[in-house]
């Protein structure tokens, strides 16, 4: 393996994550290389896989030795998409996740990229990475879409946490608002917490002490509770809930958006006349619902860690997966775990 | 007030509940006693504005006071949308909805049904009318639309609870069947937790721990975990949650389908030809939009009570509220109260 660090950035792909694996991820990595002629990608992986397939689209074994962006981190193992964390971690040490995530604790890469096994991603990025200091869990955070098709909002965490106190809810809502402030380059972006209800009184005790770390940290623009319904309003830029409320939320919203699929394309075939309409309408629908597709609006982010991993979807096709390294790459290039980590120790300070 | 207690059936309505109150729950007393000879039911709210309202519809005073299926039940007060649920309990005894409770209590009405506010509804339900032996905590329970446009699924609880231990969400899992069992007559109905995977190892050691004990149940079907993205797949009859979780997934179908709505609309004004498929096809599409908006799709019931409590909407409209009249009517028909604790009893016995 040659590392060619001279490059000022370095990202370190799981080329065999995600459903398709290299199929996807390799046409990701050039079409990210040849847009980006800074960019490095370190390719973890099965060898003669990688190199087969970089052949395939014209990038020869004596090209690639060569190649100023692109190199090669030999793997033997892969985790698969049914391995439980615990198994994974013990032992898939010699796995594409695992090399990339060593690769960014190592200093070789300034971030992963995986469309891996997501609880495996987290548990073993948790462990290798550890999380920043003033930080007790790493969250998930994805982007999910609003009534404003130029905005969207950010949520977290969305399943790396079954439950969270009310102080791992504060740090989720600072992460977040560092997330979307030097991602998005919102000014003081608005930070709500998900509740029961809109009211001061509703909700557990530890949301309403969440609440209340947060109205303190005078960094953070905390508006208050939002509620479900209130989620794609555009009422919020960043909205902070527990991984189980996140996660089933999230989901909730894929089923939601495939019953209503399901129930338009009945109004579409109840005749001749319809089914006319539906065949001239089809293209601008499917648009609809893929975008309404919360969990494969793009990648998400693991935050939190001491390095930047960024996950793409199990079924990710490249433009997702190269939507995923662009994300990576604007994480590094605004030092998002630098700044959530001081942002911490500032709102601790103050009080 | 006299109360007829030779009929059959007697329901108490909280005339005042809702945002129009009379306006709209005396049309659908009318409703509900032409199509049911049997049924007697107690007006509960201020004696001037139902006797105005009544004789709106041609009911005059007289007529009420010689009325077979209509009796008034006077109060002084009405719990408004914005009263605490604290506040209500202490200061309004003598609201139209706490009369209503109070004739459950008193047996001389076999069940209430109110549009009012939903978080004085369950406190004063719960003080008033006590949990059934075997019963911790009451739940608020609700059907949802599927795939299959002849099925629903019940979902259990939606709001009442904030959190729900272990052996609180079994009690909801056997509530949930005998309703599903009772009043859709499903023989056999398939529960399942709602989760964060399907798998055995995942969620909340308090959630696997519920699925153990509704696994040894015999007369319970439990199926296993769901995730949000099946909740309307037509896998499972019950869905049970902890009300923190049932909120907020049910709130965000409500902003899905908000959101669905607003980019459908953007879809049908791009150009003048879609501006006329729009004008065709809008009626179809108000129709789907309204079946999916599952907090009005229909009442919601207070289960886990030695009474029985139907909540309509706050926003419903006459057949809405019908339409919960009639579901109170089925729950006493069935005997839904008795059948909860005879489940819950008969499990205790067989553990």
């Amino acid at each position: 393996m040659s590392l060619n660090s001279s490059n000022n950035l370095t990202i370190a792909l799981d080329v065999m994550g995600g459903d398709q694996g290299p199929l996807v991820t390799i046409p990701s990595a050039i079409m990210a290389i040849q847009q980006q002629p800074n960019l490095h990608l370190i390719l973890c992986g099965n060898e003669d896989v990688i190199t087969a397939t970089l052949n395939q689209h014209g990038i020869s074994k004596d090209c690639l030795a060569k190649h100023k962006q692109l190199s090669l981190c030999s793997t033997t193992q892969i985790v698969s998409m049914e391995d439980k964390p615990s198994y994974a971690m013990r032992n898939k040490k010699n796995s594409s996740m695992r090399k990339a995530l060593d690769l960014v604790h190592e200093g070789k890469a300034q971030a992963c990229v995986s469309a891996g096994n997501t609880g495996a991603l987290f548990s073993m990025a948790h462990f290798v990475l550890k999380t920043l200091p003033g930080v007790e869990r790493p969250a998930l955070i994805s982007a999910l879409p609003t009534h404003d098709n130029e905005k969207h909002v950010f949520m977290l965490d969305l399943g790396a946490n079954v439950f969270c106190d009310s102080h791992v809810l504060y740090q989720f809502g600072v992460m977040g608002s560092v997330l979307a402030e030097q991602v998005d380059g919102i000014s003081k972006p608005r930070i709500a917490l998900l509740n029961m209800g809109e009211e001061a009184i509703k909700g557990s005790d530890h949301i309403k002490l969440a609440a209340l770390e947060l109205s303190q940290n005078r960094e953070i623009n905390y508006i208050g509770f939002i509620e479900g319904s209130d989620i794609f309003a555009n009422k919020a830029d960043v909205i902070v809930c527990d991984g189980f409320v996140g996660n089933v939320a999230l989901k909730t919203c894929e089923g939601v958006a495939r019953l209503v699929y399901h129930r338009s394309k009945a109004i579409f075939t109840q005749n001749l006349f319809s089914k006319l309409l539906s065949f001239l309408l089809t293209p601008s629908f499917k648009k609809l619902f893929k975008t309404m597709n919360p969990d494969q609006y793009n990648g998400a982010s693991l935050i939190g860690l001491r390095g930047i991993v960024v996950k793409s979807h199990g079924n990710a096709n490249s433009k997702a997966f190269f939507a995923a390294i662009l994300e990576a790459i604007k994480e590094v290039e605004r030092q998002v775990p630098e700044k959530i980590k001081s942002t911490l120790e500032r709102g601790l300070s103050a009080n």
